[in-house]
This record gives structure tokens, sequence and C-alpha cells, in this order.
């Protein structure tokens, strides 16, 4: 008898790991401090008289990028604006951040500036500040950035998505389901294809905040991060796939399968929240004064739980693919 | 005529672009929240009543361990230690840790949650709460902890340090140093050196920061990371060569050159600091009392600025290698 293999992360998958994960963790949330632990976009601790936010994300060479797909003050722009993005979804507003990066000898220490410079501008263009880091050596180039942030008010979590509410997303998704597919397409030419910016959406997900009952940040796509909602919350929800908003480059990459592709694919980092229909007047007009369109694309019931799909035909929908997971 | 080439961090060094980008991020000490921008063990920010310290350190395989040299429980541990060691050097106690993991595919879910396990029993043992954190895929594990501490009285910065004052140690050094070269001896003979443990100085950090001037952890090396207090506080600094407190393990592998090894190696984690020779007797009443003996290793000195090492024989002693360095 041979002894069975244990399962690989490749096996599992990112999120059935997370998943199987965060319940290990509860005994984080019975801390004084911890206002909200594992599992949302950011932990949630008690230390002042505002509510603390902390998350870290990381954006690393041959997963997320590649060289020349940004120069290095871009990279270093998108790094924390893709941290910020979920201190954005809990309704709070950055004081810090810290950027930890590991890099091979042979960068240039220019580049290695300007990556540093893309972090440290977008801080400060957001009112908080680059206040340390780490550094070292690794085959390959990753940034990992870690923003502590403060909610005005109260945070918005997951969790707070109740039966009959609106489901709405700021922006249009698809633009880096596009990108990827120009990528693969531009390849064999040779052609550098740029990454699509990360939007800003730092102040009106803090003004949203008073409004909406339960938000978070697109990281793996539409139908994917609506589903954490849902498990959060304990409800179901229902999309109207004509009612997603698609970036143009998405509808010229796929025509007719825009729709799915901006439904599935990760790294928009645009925001997703329910709110109240009443609600919904005031919402639009809170995101409008940021510039930002809001799009209803679907509803919450309360049963059948998860995500469901209806086409333009009004048939349910099923995605080929069920967003982002690292390992699958 | 060709362009020179970029300098690479190899040809750069570590500490001698985190010294030219230091300056740069100046702006960041002008936030209102910002009491103390990056150049110190870690950031300090207000934003309760109490200081908030925010740092973040990483270990890299293929640069800080290897497979094998310990368990993934233990490497976990020791991730939130070396992490936790730049909070207790502020004088601060952890409240809250993250965790951002890179692992490739083929890892084991299992040894993945015994990593996260392991950072999680640390975090709950000193009190804190291992609160969120990330995973991405790449080639090789790393493991990138931040923690967020709380000061109970004002921080002990590197900058500190008067002339006059003494220069003390927590423990004893050259464990790591010890490690290292035992490794190196027996990678031929494919006998697996497990990694010494990180000593627990997160109480006595607290303790101490009531009584001493400057205070610094020993990640680089004692002659170094002494040299970044002298730096931020404008002193030299004498050292006895006789009086650096030797592990045993450092001992063993060094004989008569093991005092070297223990001034010069990097990654002990004990903790230095300054204080006026009058406030001595209290430091080591303090220290006894976390079980931590504390070591006077030199004195602060006005002139010259740096850091002077005085051999056995009483002549100037210089040391072979300077400390650590990624990429030098």
């Amino acid at each position: 008898m041979t002894r069975p293999r244990p399962r690989s992360l490749g096996d599992v998958g990112e999120h059935a790991w997370l998943a199987s994960l965060i319940p290990r963790l509860r005994s984080a949330r019975r801390r004084r401090r911890v206002l909200v632990g594992p599992g949302d976009d950011a932990a949630v601790l008690g230390a002042g008289d505002r509510p603390l936010v902390l998350t870290t994300d990381a954006l690393v060479e041959g997963t997320h990028f590649e060289r020349g797909w940004a120069s290095p003050r871009a990279l270093g722009r998108r790094a924390y604006r893709v941290a910020a993005s979920d201190v954005a979804a809990m309704g709070a507003t950055p004081i810090a951040a810290l950027l930890a990066v590991t890099a091979p000898p042979s960068m240039s220490a220019r580049d290695l500036t300007g990556l540093t410079a893309g972090v440290a501008a977008e801080a400060t263009a957001h009112g908080a500040a680059l206040v340390g880091g780490n550094l070292a050596r690794d085959a390959r180039l990753a940034l990992t950035v870690t923003v502590l942030g403060e909610a005005p008010g109260a945070v918005v979590r997951r969790s707070g998505a109740r039966p009959g509410e609106v489901v709405v997303v700021t922006g249009a998704l698809g633009a880096a389901a596009a990108h990827l597919a120009n990528r693969r397409a531009n390849r064999r030419a040779g052609r550098r294809v740029r990454l699509p910016e990360v939007p800003d959406r730092a102040a009106v997900g803090v003004a949203l905040a008073g409004v909406v009952s339960a938000m978070i940040d697109l990281s793996d796509g539409l139908s994917q991060d609506l589903g954490h909602v849902c498990r959060a919350s304990g409800v179901g929800a229902m999309v109207a796939l004509a009612d997603v908003p698609v970036a143009a480059s998405c509808r010229r990459r796929f025509g007719p399968a825009a729709p799915a592709a901006a439904l599935t694919g990760g790294e928009d980092y645009e925001l997703l929240a329910t709110l109240p229909p009443a609600a919904l007047a005031v919402a639009r007009r809170v995101a409008a004064r940021h510039g930002v369109a809001l799009a209803v694309v679907g509803r919450i019931v309360a049963r059948p739980r998860g995500v469901r799909v209806v086409g333009p035909d009004g048939r349910p929908w099923t995605p080929a693919r069920g967003g982002f997971d690292h390992f699958r």
C-alpha cells in the first residue's frame, strides 16, 4: 500500500483552501481589539476612536504581471491601488502604507526607486503616506503592499446584503479580461500590451459606505465576488447578464461574448455593493459626485443561495469559468 | 559610444539603496498622522490615544530558508517573530498581524495550513491575532508578515543614543551565523540543519522601553545595526569584542573566531539598546524579570562617528565583513 500523496494547492484551489482556513482562525475574532477578523476585504480593529482597517495584497511577476507591461512607476501605483481597493470596499480611508519588495540582484536600482516612487506618490495623492517596508532578494520581482486605513463611520462588510436589495457595480467591467486575451494574441507578435489602469475608487467607496448594506471590491470577477457576498450574508443573488456594464476594450475584444467576459473576468477593482432599492437614487447621486457611474446588475434573493445568472434570452446562464483562482 | 548600464541592486547593495531612498520619502513624515516615517525599526502613527507602530518583514525560500530547515509550523512562527521583533524594538505590543504568502501550486495544502497555524499561534500567544492576509502563486515560497502594534508609552527610536551611554544587548549572539556555517559544512553530507529559534523579546522590549534611550533589533548583525543607531543619533560607538555575549552554538562552531562571528552575523533578533550608565542596574532588573540577560558591549561616544571595535589585545579590530546585505 502506498501512502496517499498530500493534496496540493493545485488540487485544492485558492478559494477552497481559504474557506477551510478561516474557521480555524475564529479565535482571532475573540480578541478584544478585533472587530472583523479574516474573511472580509480587510480586517477591522478597534485601537482608537475610529475603526482601523488593515489589508495586504501582492503583485507577483509571472503571475500578475510581466516586465514591460507597465513602467516601474505605474506598477508601483497599481500595487498601491490594488491593496487600497480593499480599504475602499470597507468604506475606509488609507492612512499609511508599507511596501515589501522581493527583487533579483540584476534589477536596476533606478527601476526599484521608480516602483517605490509610484507607491509613495499614489499614497500621498490619497492623503496617506508610504511609511516603511522591506527589501529582500528573490528570483522574481514581487510587491506586497499593506494599507492601514480608518473608517470615518461604520465599516461596510460583505455580510450585510438582504433579500430585496439591488446589486450595483461602479464603472465598467472586463478591461482586465480583455488585456489578458490581447496579451495572449500578441505574445507571438512580440508586441507589448500595457496593463489597464486600476480605477481609483478610494473616495467613492467612503462616500457609498453611508448608503449601502454590503460592499466588496471586484478582484476575482463579479460572479465569484458576488458569491462571496452571498455566502457571508446567507442570501442568494440573481444577475442579469445584459445589465453588466462592459468596458469598451472588452466589447472590442470579445464582441457578443463581452458581457460573459466582464461577468467572470478578474482584476477590475471596481466596487460591488448591495442596497435597498429606495436608496438607489441617493447612491447614484453620491457616486456621480465622484464622477463614477453605478449600474444595477441584479437583485438579492432569500433562496436559492449562491449566484444565478440570467442570459439575454431570459434563461439561466452558466459561466464557462467561475472567476480567478491562483491555483486552479 | 555605449550608454552606461544602469546600476543594478547587486552593484548598489540593499543598505546603500535604502539610504538613498529614505530622504525621498521625507514627505511621508509631514503627514499629520505619521509620527515616525521610513528609516526606523517600524513606522509610528497617531491614530488613537496611543502611538501605533506598523512594520513588515519577509522570509523568502532560497534567501532566508530552504525546505526542510524547519517544519511549516516553525517557519510560520519564525516569520511572525522576525516581524514582531521590530515592534518590540520600538517598545510596542502587537495587536494584529497579516500574512501574505506566495507559494507554488505543488505545495501541499497541509503545509500551507501548518505555516498559517504557526503565525496564528504565535500571534495569539502574544495577545495579538492573525486577522488577514493574501495568497498568490509564485515559483517559490515566501511569507511576508505585517504587524500592527501599540505602544503603552512613548516609542523608542534609533535616534536617541547620547555620548556617555552604554550599549547593551539581550541574550547571546551568533547562533544564526553558526547555523549558516554548519549548513555549508553539512550540505555535501546531505544532513538537514534546523534553523535556530528566533528569541521571544516581545515582553522585554516593552519593559525596557521605559529605561533605554535608543533601541534596535539585531537583524543585520551587531556591528551594522549599531551603525544604524549611530547614524540616526549622530554619534559614534566603541565596542569591545571580548564583551560580546556569544551563543554556545557559535562558540562550538567558530572557536576563537566566535566573538567576531557573533559581532557581524545577522538574523539573531536580539535587542540592542543604549542607556545612561546610571540606569543600567534598573535595566538589568527589568530584563531579569523576563528571564533575559543584558550584556554591556560598548559605549556611545561623540566622535568619531560610526562603530569602532576594540579587539582582545586592546587594539582596533576591523571585521572581515560588515554584516548582512541582501544584494552584496
